[in-house]
């Protein structure tokens, strides 16, 4: 198997079929990005919570430390109409963390949360190489807006009839999310349940009748599992907390510390953060959190009513309230360079492929 | 990769390291697990349920189709006390199933499950070549008689945890269920949740530490799956819904029908059939019990409760009421003699691993 030779790698025009996945919320730094387009895999930038501006001089930084190509990912959502009986009733379940972090009580104000509208023409005036997203598919005159500009698009499924919605709108390859990814689930057709795949189960089952690409993300931590992947029918991997704790990461030192310490049993799924289900490493803010997760509001309005906590948490170092996104795979992430790493996969594939 | 040749088929003298899950319920019949075995896999017979004189008839009938090996598999479970309050309950609400199916009202009286003693007497007796177990781990002497008589034990894992307590114990191998696995929930530590790891996640976090060769489970449906589960480091693959729609099996023919038209976002994690959570194919039963979950008692109280009406649904062709196992791979089943099957996967192997 001569596995940096794929559907991936050719359309993509990289060395490497990894993509190194978009955590939103500071984590991939323009130094992650660069370090991993620049040692040939495609590196993401997690830009669903970023505001246009801060997008386009995010693009700029990257640019000027690789010239290698890259990937923006942004969140596709529906417009949440905001619940004021909901908010409140969350404002109030908050208030006690505010407290503890020595925020102000919250305003009733309910900031808006970044026009995908605006992020999406900040892609288009850069040119950026990829634009992946998640959590729906673009219009068709976005998509085709893209196409023109020759920007290639990544969506992500979570089942098949996610991949069959995705291949008819006409998106150049899908990332099949398996159950066991860190991060938020992508699921936007049908119920979260149905969107709980696991990765085993969901490559084949997306790679038979589709046509386009296949991308695995889920539980793949090195280069068994992109062996794994291949072997089921994927073009390439898509791998996020494997590059956490990475020192090119801007994951919180006490969550790559925490990172470090954790296994299987301790990460969680919950909506307590943004009101959409995401893998997270369990800790005092979900447990508290996690008998009213019912009746917590959608996303984005949940994420908008944590966001001042989760930042104090983090200013302060109190990991208890941050929100620590990892995967199923978290204990085998290795706290090395991205160039080493990289190079450990090569040499991990080649010798489980019997490549001399 | 010599994939014939791991440290599976070494110690349980067969040709492929594939062992077909044994799915208890009638679906395991002799003909299934001979044929399993004559074409050099190992077959299983799912003897949980089964009152010792069955089982030691049907490991007379597999003795009369094959003098391959083969093992039995049973349930290791606490002894739970009734609760009679909650059966009260829950007659109550299987009440109206039982009339729509013929059935006469239910009694108060709790017929008691097969005894694991005299089941695991019976295994000695017959010195079968493999006892595998779920839901626990037989006591240290129990073991220990296992090992006099030279029968090879697999316990079963869904995290590190379990893994760990099963290779102190001292048992042979350990089957690593992941969460694309249909029927029971293997957990036995810690809470349903934290034992619901992907198999991509799962068979690496496992192999590293373990000493023991490790069999990865739950979404390997073919060839592709058993090379994505040798590169993560497994000694070998246990199937269970790959098997499922063979002829030799004894799944009811409603069920073969209904699997052969499922997919992925069509199994459901359901406790309402055995009071123990399992993946299946949704249908009326579930959904309309669902609602009810947390209030069902514990297996095997909840099995016995739900016994009859699962058995007169089966015999009058109701599948709506049936219960149907299924892992999350089901899309991938195909209904193909075992050993063209067995062939076909091997065929794959190849082609993957570039044997000529």
């Amino acid at each position: 198997m001569n596995w940096t030779k794929t559907a991936l790698t050719e359309v993509l025009d990289i060395n490497y079929p990894i993509i190194q996945a978009p955590m939103a919320g500071g984590v991939t730094t323009p130094e992650l990005i660069a370090a991993v387009s620049n040692t040939g895999a495609l590196g993401s930038l997690g830009a669903g919570y970023m505001e246009p501006e801060a997008i386009r001089s995010a693009i700029g930084a990257i640019r000027s430390l690789t010239n290698r190509p890259f990937a923006v990912n942004l969140f596709v959502s529906k417009p949440v109409a905001a619940d004021g009986e909901r908010s409140a009733w969350t404002r109030f379940l908050l208030e006690p963390f505010r407290q503890e972090l020595g925020l102000p009580a919250a305003t009733d104000e309910l900031p808006s949360p970044p026009s995908f509208k605006e992020q999406l023409a900040v892609i288009l005036e850069e040119a950026v190489d990829v634009l992946s997203f998640t959590f729906g598919i673009p219009r068709p005159e976005e998509l085709e807006a893209l196409r023109q500009q020759g920007i290639l698009t990544i969506g992500t499924a979570t089942h098949l009839m996610e991949g069959i919605l995705l291949e008819e709108s006409g998106v150049d390859m899908i990332v099949a999310q398996g159950s066991e990814a860190g991060g938020h689930r992508a699921t936007f057709n049908g119920s979260h349940e149905q969107g709980m795949v696991g990765t085993m189960a969901l490559v084949p089952v997306l790679a038979d009748p589709l046509n386009i690409p296949v991308v695995a993300a889920g539980g793949i931590m090195d280069g068994r599992g992109i062996v794994a992947a291949l072997a089921l029918g994927a073009s390439g991997v898509q791998m996020g907390t494997a590059f956490l704790s990475c020192p090119e990461s801007g994951a919180h030192p006490r969550y790559k510390e925490i990172l470090g310490q954790s296994t299987e049993i301790d990460t969680t799924l919950t909506r307590v953060f943004s009101g959409k289900y995401a893998r997270g490493l369990k800790n005092r803010f979900i447990d508290e959190l996690q008998p009213f997760s019912n009746e917590l509001p959608d996303y984005p309005i949940q994420d908008i009513l944590t966001r001042e906590i989760r930042q104090a948490a983090a200013a302060r170092d109190r990991p208890e309230l941050m929100s620590m996104w990892a995967g199923q795979g978290c204990a085998l992430s290795a706290a090395k360079p991205v160039n080493e790493l990289i190079a450990q996969w090569d040499e991990q594939v080649g010798r489980l492929t019997g490549r001399p």
